[in-house]
């Protein structure tokens, strides 16, 4: 068997050397050995991705993780290392799993199926396709698990944030998480949608260079007690860091450890140098922040932000701001970046319609005793419609784009078939937008800090009605979705 | 500015192309910067990593990770690239946060202190020192936040695979959990935790590639769907894939796909080939694993495996075992791969000892009003006794390597000073075993398949005792510990 090579194209902000098509559940590679042996494997499909509950007990998602899903479909292509480990297995008779025949046609493997999602940043809620595929069988499936990967945590984090910046009601919040991630990805892709979500930086200096997020950090506990006292080591760090103290005050007590920082401000004043803030990061950060405003605003250091960390949470910051707490900037970690106890957005990515032999779509369905998991048929799009009175967003209609007409926009409850919402047309724009064509790239990624305005001026065009927000199929859509249940049925 | 950079190694079994060693936390740079310009960063130091609380309600973990760990620190130097985005650095006054000096001293930076760590698989306690780092300050705190993050996420899993698969009770359990998992490294980290905790195979083909995991995998639902039924689904499987056949049945009706399993079963046995499996992945498993083996059974397909699936995790199939489920094997995927609803294991990184100007070594603790998260100072080690009358361990004992006797084996309990046990000294280990020394790599590395077999062992030689094991300190350590925190404390 003689194979021939690409090489591999290494984006500059991925952190991954080697090929990650292999990145899979083995049933997609049996599959597609399957799909190649029965001459099925060109046969055109498409494929959704969605949730189907939103996360954290909530309404809605952040959708994140396009950019990196891109990252790895424009580098699939089996390897030759690759290719000679796909040979060693072996199936339940001690046989080759994969034939040379098949294991060539990988080898030359080339995606070329269209990808069309929504832009990462965007409000989604469930059931709404966030990327579609189509193309060949073999291809529309295999990338499945990858896809399903990427956006499944990206997305996750990115809504997470975007609760935590909610709770700090406009106050910044710093992204604190990688020594408590999980894994080297698990904390750089969660920097990435952290900050998508709102955070304004992260420690994770890998995400600093590889993404431009920016990056903030003083010193820890070990700083101080690296010298005699907390007073010789705040001296000590801002000789050599004049313009970055943070000075960390709860090694040994917390207020003697907000006067030590005051006494290392006023020598810094003399300089010219500001004390920036002081960290908190232990005990009852309520009582805790509002005494050191006291000391800090009678030494006159009103300038200087108060910042607190210590296994924050959405709730926990809301909890502290009622209680009057005075922080100006939350370090958030663990919870944020693992979703806490929430920590697997689930996603599914279903086959929604398949070209017959004869080369007519033919409309997919997959049932379930849970009428909530009955998938939704065709190739989906989502139409979101503006209310250009209120200057806010009406409702979402899922609909087949193949659909005869839509001139009509009631949108219908995805389950029970009530008219939820009639908006009227004073505007809409449909969410997914062309990604991949013939497995080409043809979209234009932003800037990452552009999805993160996006973000932000996408959730002011939906409160305060966002727990209400309508968001339901098209009729013809709706009906031949209950037609096909109930010819299954029969 | 002319710096020169070392290739960097690639060892064959890691997913990552770029350096990893900004993979760190900002203030473990500006604080490397500090103390180099303090000149204390050859100070020698002692760190040790460890966590307060087993995870999943248990009293144990199993650690894992030091492979991953080894590779990073291996590994561990800055690019050009890495020095060049750290130029781009600013203070708080718009000035760069690195100095060229210490930019330089950098780039020529090598990784020259001693370790000793726990083997992967070991059962551990709470506050024992999974890895002890002794050497220069610089060194020996920039590896923090990588160590953290390494060591916490795959004992994290390794332990929940190890409560998962004891909830099995000797039956298979394979790791399923890729499309959920926290990014791409959330999954391939997590599958070699999983099979170190004891899972037999995983889905995630990266992971056999790579680490040479069993793989294990057929097809999904859709595979059924793109066929105009399921038994010529299951035929045209079975006739691409003879001997790899677990078909999962519940694409339209658990039952009757049991049934179309069946006649396809015996197509197969004309063949001499064989009906490995079925799959259940929804519904009522017990009940449905009852009725499919009694299908299965009746039509003399004894040998045929039931695999389940469906957002299991240990509780559920303790549940699923009490109402007499007839599951063979337990495809498990979220809740393993994530940690489930705990989604990180809380390990620190603390100082505790420190060499003064004049070469004498200090200890250093951490207080903190919460007694529990008061460190543990000194050069720790970990002595666990063996009773040779009832096989099984006895007890464990940290100690201060330094500490001058350790004659008696009494176990003093951390916190409240009482004698928890006074083990007869059968026979005693130490845990932590050396694994660099100037830097270089003086320990051999245990196959995956050897560290998973240890972990097996390890067990046995706990159980049943393993919820009232005694763990504490040795009495000279208590001492220690007990006389820094009342200095403190005046």
């Amino acid at each position: 068997m003689t194979l021939q090579f690409k090489t591999q194209i290494k984006p500059n902000n991925s952190i991954y050397g080697s090929s990650l098509s292999l990145m899979t559940d083995l049933y997609q590679l049996t599959m597609a050995a399957a799909y190649f042996g029965q001459q099925m494997h060109e046969r055109e499909a498409v494929f959704s991705l969605y949730f189907r509950k939103a996360p954290f007990g909530g309404k809605y998602a952040i959708v994140a993780g396009l950019e990196t899903a891109i990252q790895y479909l424009q580098n699939l292509s089996f390897t030759e290392n690759d290719i000679l480990y796909l040979k060693t297995l072996t199936d339940g008779a001690g046989s080759r799993l994969f034939s040379d025949y098949f294991l060539r046609y990988l080898s030359n493997f080339k995606f070329t199926c269209d990808i069309d999602a929504i832009p990462e940043g965007t409000v989604v809620f469930p059931n709404q396709p966030l990327v579609r595929v189509e193309g060949g069988l073999l291809a529309a499936q295999l990338v499945e698990t990858a896809l399903l990967n990427i956006i499944n945590f990206q997305t996750l984090i990115a809504t997470k944030a975007a609760h935590i910046v909610q709770a700090a009601q406009g106050d910044d919040v710093v992204e604190f998480g990688l020594r408590r991630a999980q894994g080297v990805d698990g904390g750089f892709s969660a920097s990435r949608a952290a900050y998508i979500g709102g955070c304004v930086a992260t420690s994770n200096v890998l995400a600093g260079k590889k993404l431009g997020i920016p990056v903030k950090g003083t010193h820890a506990h070990s700083w101080v007690m690296c010298f005699d006292n907390e007073l010789s080591a705040f001296r000590a760090y801002a000789k050599e860091m004049p313009n970055n103290c943070i000075f960390l005050v709860d090694t040994y007590d917390t207020l003697e450890g907000v006067k030590n920082a005051i006494i290392v401000g006023k020598e810094l004043e003399k300089k010219n140098q500001r004390l920036i803030g002081i960290r908190l990061d232990s005990g009852e950060l309520a009582t805790l922040s509002i005494e050191a405003r006291k000391l800090l605003d009678e030494a006159g250091f009103h300038h200087t932000k108060i910042i607190a960390s210590n296994d924050l949470d959405a709730d926990s910051i809301i909890g502290l701001k009622k209680e009057g707490a005075r922080i100006d900037t939350w370090g958030v970690g663990t919870n944020l970046v693992t979703g806490g106890e929430q920590s697997a957005l689930g996603g599914v990515y279903k086959l929604s319609a398949l070209k017959t032999h004869n080369k007519h779509w033919q409309d997919k369905i997959k049932l379930s005793e849970n009428s909530s998991k009955t998938s939704i048929p065709g190739c989906l799009q989502v139409r979101r419609f503006f209310n250009s009175a209120t200057q806010k967003y009406e409702g979402d209609m899922i609909y087949d784009v193949s659909s005869p007409q839509i001139d009509r926009t009631d949108i219908i409850h995805t389950f029970d078939g009530r008219i939820i919402d009639q908006p009227n047309d004073f505007g809409s724009n449909d969410l997914l937008e062309p990604i991949f064509r013939h497995g080409n790239l043809v979209y234009e990624q932003p800037k990452l800090s552009k999805i993160q305005e996006y973000t932000r001026e996408q959730l002011s065009l939906f409160q305060p009605i966002l727990a209400n927000y309508p968001v339901g199929l098209e009729q013809n859509l709706y009906q031949k979705r209950k037609t096909m249940i109930e010819q299954h049925k029969k």
